[in-house]
């Protein structure tokens, strides 16, 4: 399929542009940066897939417990055999040319250390969020890729998606006037089973997993650093889920330009994830913001009322941060969402904690 | 007009009754119970219509610093002119065997002293929210109304209004599952000029005026009291309307059953004032949930989705509270909304600006 410019630009009048973009200029296989993905779970199954989209990315390598479950995998995507590897011998990817990045699919607790040993191999590394489980791990994460002179990025998809994208630019541009305040909130109701409430895999419960989207939300909505949070974490439902994690947060920030934000997050309910953004002059809110797809932007502002639901498919965020973070890596630019973006995000983390009397 | 039983089934199914209720069962005048009201403001012009919808209220007496003002009102109302009164000889309304009641529609820093006159007149009071502008008003408020044996309520309308009585309705009778979390906010952009700004009239800003319909709402939608409350203030526009008071505020609550709550809100941008509940088996959402009008209830739970437009009109909401506390006075009841309702909050707001680092 070939479009032209003019397609193309038709594309885009229809918010399809996106579906269509690794067509254009895409290129050469051995042009393209060759990703090893680590941990062959939920979120690597929607990250391979828009591999195939991208202009610039391709998958070349396999890290897994599971053999047989890797071999399937390879033969899917075209991986040799010869690239697959486990835990075990992971670090032997230093030795394969056709591996430039790895993309870090693990629990939470597992990032810091193959973050590191990707490095040492002198790979590039695209880590899933939340960067770590402390603050001290995503330090020495970002240190190890300064060391070894590769690119860090966190797999922040919402900072590449178009209707955040498009939030982020009606606020910058004035559109709401002055903003007040922000709501946000993202959650669901977990199964048994899941490592995510395992304290020591997660770090802790939806605050690092699901809170952390409307953390960062907050933090690019208003282009600001929080100043103060305050918070409280509660289980009720003593079902075997929450022994070790919490099941429900809210939490209130003051960012230093005196905007306030109120979210919250929880394990034991269904919260579709979404923000509210109230300025002087209008309001502008996105629903679904923060899963894979029907993201759905509705504002009033001075005259002007928008209602746009994003046609845009799962994988479709992940080919743009997969795309970014390619495009970093072949022209030695800093990604967007660095390693210092989930470690700001770490401090936070720690603050909501701490303010709820939990220390991690 | 009158209406059989049977008609009256009907317009309840179709969301009307509420409009039509004045005119089943309405008391002669002397039986209504005969209010003054104090302070012909903004809310007052909500009451007073209200009291000709009603059952059992009816305008007996007027309270005003303005004399034309309270004639041209007691003209329209029926109000003879010897019953206006003014701050100075407020207290003779102890003698005027037509008033049983007020409506104090004050500034909240002259709820207190109005409340404590009219008790000691012998006159049951209906109170406008907040209470009071701090804790030891309020509790002198009670004592007084108690020491005289009158009946004292809070105008909270939404105990009240229908919507937010059925939202409450769906989350007691399980249908939401466990309740883990809500959000709540309101609040609007203030003119200049007001005196909802001037800290010894108000006691503080949106915190006291509109977010305590959210502190509420938490309240009355949980069944359950705070017992941690966590807050950020601000000021962003140093524009003279916040030299005494906050502009904005987030706050976080949790309640003993573990619910989380995550509430903010604003002088400074329009936030129409909404609820959303989320549980273990579905959610529920009241748009326009505080305001006069256009309460919408959207929910979904375990198959069913509800969307529903409450099409009742204001005064609705001031029929219902009036209604209430007159039907108290008449039966010797205790107010859904009694003074110990307001006491509460007074308490929670006190929270919330001491978290904040300001003394009330």
């Amino acid at each position: 399929m070939t479009l032209t410019r003019r397609d193309f630009a038709k594309l885009g009048a229809l918010g399809l542009a996106a579906q269509f973009v690794p067509t254009l200029d895409a290129q050469a296989p051995e042009k393209r940066i060759g990703f090893a993905v680590i941990g062959i779970g939920r979120i690597a199954g929607h990250f391979m897939p828009a591999t195939l989209s991208t202009t610039n990315c391709r998958l070349t390598g396999l890290v897994s417990g599971h053999r047989d479950k890797a071999e399937s995998t390879a033969a899917k995507y075209g991986v040799p055999q010869s690239s697959i590897y486990n835990y075990d011998n992971f670090d032997d990817i230093a030795h394969n040319p056709a591996i430039d990045a790895v993309y870090v699919a693990l629990p939470n607790s597992m990032h810091a250390e193959y973050t590191i040993r990707a490095a040492k191999a002198g790979k590039h590394v695209l880590c899933e969020k939340p960067m770590s489980t402390n603050v001290a791990e995503a330090e020495s994460m970002i240190a190890a890729c300064k060391a070894a002179n590769v690119k860090l990025m966190i797999a922040y998809r919402c900072h590449y998606e178009p209707t955040n994208l498009k939030a982020v630019r009606l606020i910058r541009e004035g559109a709401l006037g002055q903003v007040q305040a922000i709501e946000s909130s993202f959650g669901f109701n977990i199964a048994p089973g899941e490592w995510r409430y395992n304290k020591k895999l997660a770090g802790g419960g939806p605050v690092f997993d699901v809170g952390i989207y409307s953390l960062n939300a907050c933090r690019y909505l208003t282009g600001e650093e929080p100043d103060h949070i305050t918070a409280n974490t509660s289980v009720i439902d003593h079902d075997g889920r929450f022994n070790e994690v919490e099941e429900n947060c809210s939490w209130a920030m003051r960012f230093p330009s005196g905007i306030v934000a109120s979210c919250s997050t929880t394990y034991g309910a269904n919260m579709p994830g979404y923000f509210r953004v109230y300025g002087s002059k209008g309001w502008l809110q996105v629903d679904n913001a923060f899963v894979y797809e029907g993201l759905h932007l509705r504002a009033e502002y001075k005259g002007t009322k928008l209602d746009e639901l994003n046609p845009a498919r799962d994988p479709s965020h992940f080919v743009a941060e997969g795309e970014h973070f390619s495009h970093c890596v072949q022209n030695g630019l800093e990604p967007k969402s660095a390693g210092e973006e989930g470690l700001r995000d770490m401090r936070y983390i720690t603050e909501i904690y701490r303010s709820a009397g939990i220390s991690i």
